[in-house]
């Protein structure tokens, strides 16, 4: 038994009762990945979880052999069993769970326009909510404050980063990595040797020619990496689940004017955002500094300043110069610092690392830079 | 230019003039792919499509330098200018095109009903269709097709698959790939060395002690592979956005009367499917006729038994024992096989190779199959 997954149910069954929800419903499934599920149960994905105000929990996962080794919960049923259907497994979860005809039942807030018609119909005898700041909504916001044990799993995540990040310094100087391909599954096999589940999303390794992506597409090829100009490399370590997201950039000289000061105007922004981070500083706040900081170089970051992780690559906060989802910061959260420039001629830089913000102060947990070669 | 693209374009605009649509949205984005972005238009994530019923197409990319080496379309504006907004984006791009107060505008089925809300709000002024029957549907519909283009890549990408696939048997038994990790980074060193633009999905590599999960978690580990026992290795290249899925399964003997048993009979429940395949099967009766040969054995396999593949890993025509998605087949599909059995104690195994059909008969396009070492 671990106590920190029945402490995260109680938390949410006391809201269950406050708002007065009979069942809830998560969905984890391809298109629809939802990890409340993971951190409820401990069930890594492709599962229902149903929650009753009367204090169970009922696990469906696609995969039950897995279930045993992973999941706990009160009652765990066979998806195969309700034929992989969600709108029945819900129907017949009321009954197993004896929700009283006409109480509430709510539904994930993904759920489509059209499969909520579904839920609506096949359930007409209780009253189907579905709702952006219900349960769900609920949920995010416990989550975004990191727990005890999440804490502890991301200092050693970020630990593993760090190692890594340093190991990648050294084998690119050496010349021991040549390709983008090279960086890239240097870092798959070592982050599993080193225990964890693998990366958390597609690892981008961009050489000069390809730098100016946000996003390089392809993730990485062949291409020769941190060759003369700007190289990004962009991973994230997953560790029980938990992923570390950073960016370096390797840059290369002789380096012209203008990527001198793409780097440069980088290095300042990062630590300009860093100098802001504190409990109770505003995410829109720190985000938009930033943007006037670019700006009045004629600059323009075309992504945000940063996101929340955890069990998701993007979660909240998100720190971003615009009024939605602008919040304060406060401990337990942890999320990444990102700022980059991108030009189609001369390439693009990103320098990204991992923030904690404890109850002493604030923390860089990752070790990312820009390395000059 | 790309005429299969323009083409592509033409066909939807002849079903929204028939439909009375006037203008049509696609999004792609995390938690919300859709790859007939790229299907339309070449450029590969992260972006909104308009189509207007005046043959007109405005393609919203998120990163706009990318867009240039990809996209086309005939006209191109970067997210920015819509603070990233869906909803916001649907507004402008309504005005840009001229798109007539009270006309039909459609928005993708995956919208989530608090979403949809949203855009109805958004825009009262028009009349807001969000339906799974709708022209998304028809897009998918259009896409299970395949066209000569696509064909044509399937044939590239099944001889690279099929390469690594003889490479692989060579190193298993050769003793060269000795963990899940070095058969995992193998296939991911090897298909970009061939000019894939990565693997389709998480290779899943699960030696004799991880082989009983459907799909082992973690997706592959510092585990000893290949050894006594069985080992389950599915993976899938993607080659110009277009994935292949294959599943080769390792037994090692000594076998017991068990796990003989489970070759044996996914190597029959193989071939009786593939017997079964042609035009105008149903997907159903296929999928139902392996299940009883299952049940006649007092085993059950906890999965479909296939899949379309295409730009998505997981697309129509989908082959399982149940009367939804029941469709006959047809030239042009391309899809899985892949019976498996999975036993907590003894192991899993699975089959699984990508069947094309044309106007000419079935063929297997990939050469998987159980190496007994």
């Amino acid at each position: 038994m671990k106590p920190f997954l029945e402490e995260r149910r109680q938390r949410l069954y006391d809201k269950m009762a406050q708002e007065n929800i009979a069942l809830l419903m998560f969905e984890d499934a391809e298109g629809r990945r939802d990890p409340a599920i993971r951190w409820l149960t401990g069930h890594p994905a492709d599962a229902l979880l149903f929650l009753s105000v009367e204090r169970k929990s009922l696990l469906i996962p696609w995969d039950s052999n897995m279930a045993v080794f992973y999941a706990e919960a009160d009652t765990v049923i066979p998806y195969s069993q309700f034929e992989r259907q969600p709108v029945k497994a819900l129907r017949e979860a009321a009954a197993f769970m004896k929700t009283p005809f006409g109480s509430r039942l709510e539904i994930p807030p993904i759920t489509s326009y059209t499969t909520f018609l579904k839920y609506v119909e096949e359930l007409n005898d209780f009253d189907v909510l579905c709702r952006n700041d219900g349960l769900h909504g609920a949920t995010k916001e416990l989550r975004l404050i990191k727990d005890d044990e999440e804490i502890g799993i991301y200092r050693k995540a970020a630990k593993i980063t760090n190692e890594i990040i340093d190991l990648l310094e050294k084998m690119v100087c050496s010349g021991k990595l040549k390709t983008e391909t090279d960086a890239a599954l240097f870092i798959e096999a070592e982050c599993r040797k080193r225990g964890c589940e693998g990366t958390g999303f597609e690892t981008l390794a961009a050489g000069p020619e390809r730098s100016f992506g946000i996003h390089a597409f392809p993730a990485y090829t062949g291409a020769e990496f941190a060759t003369q100009g700007l190289s990004i490399l962009d991973f994230g370590l997953k560790y029980k689940g938990y992923t570390t997201d950073v960016t370096m950039t390797f840059a290369r000289s002789p380096l012209n004017k203008s990527q001198e000061k793409l780097l440069n105007l980088t290095e300042k922004a990062y630590k300009l955002a860093f100098s802001m981070v504190r409990a109770g500083a505003s995410t829109m706040e720190i985000a938009g500094a930033v943007d006037s900081f670019f700006g009045k170089s004629k600059k323009a970051m075309p992504h945000s300043l940063g996101h929340g992780i955890g069990l998701e690559t993007h979660e909240a906060p998100f720190l971003r110069d615009r009024p939605d989802n602008d919040r304060l910061l406060s401990a337990g959260m942890v999320f990444t610092l990102e700022p980059g420039l991108y030009d189609p001629v001369h390439g693009g830089c990103r320098l990204e690392n991992d923030i904690l913000i404890t109850t002493e102060g604030v923390e860089a947990l990752t070790n990312s830079r820009i390395v000059r070669l």
